[in-house]
């Protein structure tokens, strides 16, 4: 049985690789093996292209006859883009089907399973599942509640600040903090910043990591439309630009900024509410959304209870000032049963820094 | 060799032990080998009691003759309350003296060593040099600036605050979080607050662990001398309560106050500079003090650069709020390139919280 973890768990750091590139679809990852050889290996690449198992298989061919197939998520049982992959693994001879997570739409959770079982595949499921789970976190939260996953991430002094009371903030955590706040910019499908961020930081929003790497959608909460078209949100079209505002906006501005096809505006009602953001969103096939700023922003996703998850850089340093700005700021709640709680889930030292990830009680 | 480094770590976490109540004394623990057998163990107790080696070797008795001895501290050469360690080695019949930290007083460092080594003892130095010295690092500081070793502890929301915007405190962080403040508490010779916290929380300060623990000398930074008579740390006489005021206070409240035997009314300048209270208490034995608190207090010994070590318990938690206290506040820092810069030296989960200890650069 060792061996079955073993395999899954090259599975899901196969899985792991693909984190950001495969949205609105999970990140997963098929080994085929066959007397103690592995003969197939695949991942699913991108949305529209093959599943996992289907590259793995083709890659097994003949082999995969009295196979087994280690799949870090329950195989599909509907006909979408491609036939259903549980109906591929039978066609293809497998004798055991391994598993890691459940499909997470529970409408169809266990069918793919079922449908594999009944063609006298042996099946074994949960192994590594917390590990696999882990790695589409977003995907699935997207799944159940129609909405993005939203990941808060901040970087502040061990003093709780992200400046000094005279306003400098650059920078406050090393290069090595910043560069991993980069690949989350990869890996969400969204980034939203508010009006008060692009105006005083005129932001490119892009992602900048070695090698390239994908841009998230770049949102602004702009509730009276103030951003200027000279902005870099406005001026760099390397990937869209959302503007979230008011119902009551200037409409020559509107027209001007419409000029630029990477950008569209976005009226909600009187004013702007992060679930009405989110719901937008869900709907146009965001599954994550990166926050970064600013301090209000923060504190608007924290009271609507919207944060699922928080990236938080702390470095070594203590900056101190009752008038030094702190990542969440805003109202704030009041009493601290209202408190959103969080539960630590890593905690890693990045150069002189440490990042601190928690996720939402009850979320994982 | 690799007995060496054995023995040494059965040494170190033998002194370990007596962290906190050794003071001005360091925590020492010594062991006496002979043929792979353990013949001898002591560690120093208290001040005025005899040394962990001459512990050690009045235990080990004639056995110590062509025995090996390890100390976690260079053996003394001078005489004080007790003859030298090292000339007690040398007439126990000491082969060989295996050592990890040195003495951290230059004008004595090494002495200790030549005295043993003169008179035909094998010596060998530095074995878990770090670890020995991390033990005692308070004392080192201490013996070598004349100043008690400062430690600022703080409790916050993973955003950086100490209570929300309408004021809650109570509590933030956990259980365990509070009951690992308190073994600061038992290992620091004094701890501080300022006047503020004294009228709005009226702390007793004292360290409440299971199984009791010594009390630190409880310290009130008050200028105005406003503390009230009332108050616990005037009522309550299990430790002495110092406060320092400014040089210009009324004479009658100074009278009732200074009724009380363990209470002490230390006027300094103009104002309360944190360099002249450290300076007082260096000369009064104070070798390690906590800070815990406010803001206010915290921000002033930030900036006078006088914070050796941070210890910061951070709660799962986000509570935002532009009002809601930090743990640093007062005025701050201006500008990045004046920060307090520290290093991480360790990370530990207690219950929900996380703990984060942080050193300042250069005092390892």
């Amino acid at each position: 049985m060792e061996r079955d973890e073993q395999y899954m768990a090259m599975a899901v750091q196969m899985a792991r690789e693909t984190v950001g590139q495969t949205s609105p679809n999970p990140s997963v990852a098929a080994i085929v093996v066959k007397d103690n050889q592995v003969v197939g290996m695949g991942v699913h690449v991108k949305a529209g292209e093959p599943h996992a198992e289907v590259h793995a298989l083709r890659m097994a061919g003949e082999k995969a006859e009295g196979a087994d197939i280690y799949v870090t998520l329950e195989p599909c049982s509907h006909h979408g883009r491609t036939p259903p992959c549980a109906e591929a693994v039978v066609k293809a001879g497998i004798r055991r089907a391994v598993t890691a997570s459940s499909d997470p739409n529970p409408k169809v959770s266990g069918r793919g399973i079922e449908m594999m079982k009944r063609q006298g595949v042996e099946v074994r499921t949960g192994v590594l599942k917390d590990e696999a789970d882990e790695l589409n976190r977003a995907f699935f939260h997207y799944i159940q509640t129609g909405e993005p996953y939203v990941r808060l991430k901040t970087a502040m002094s061990l003093d709780g600040k992200i400046a000094t009371a005279s306003g400098e903030s650059q920078w406050i955590t090393g290069d090595e903090a910043r560069q991993d706040g980069h690949r989350y910019r990869h890996q969400s499908d969204a980034i939203l910043v508010g009006i008060n961020t692009v105006m005083m930081d005129n932001p490119t929003l892009t992602t900048r990591i070695p090698g390239g790497g994908k841009h998230p959608i770049r949102l602004v909460l702009d509730t009276h439309l103030r951003i200027p078209a000279a902005s870099k949100l406005i001026q760099n079209n390397e990937s869209p630009t959302w503007i979230f505002t008011s119902a009551d906006i200037p409409d020559e501005k509107r027209l001007i900024l419409e000029e630029y096809p990477h950008v569209r505006i976005i009226p909600l009602g009187r004013t702007i509410d992060p679930t009405e953001v989110l719901r937008y969103l869900g709907k146009h096939k965001v599954t994550s959304l990166l926050v970064e700023g600013g301090a209000t922003i923060a504190d608007a996703f924290v009271r609507s209870g919207k944060v699922n998850e928080t990236i938080t850089y702390i470095a070594p340093k203590l900056i101190g000032g009752k008038e030094a700005l702190t990542p969440v700021a805003g109202r704030g709640i009041q009493q601290l049963k209202q408190v959103a709680s969080f539960e630590f889930v890593s905690t890693e030292k990045l150069g002189e820094d440490i990042k601190i990830v928690s996720i939402r009680k009850g979320e994982s």
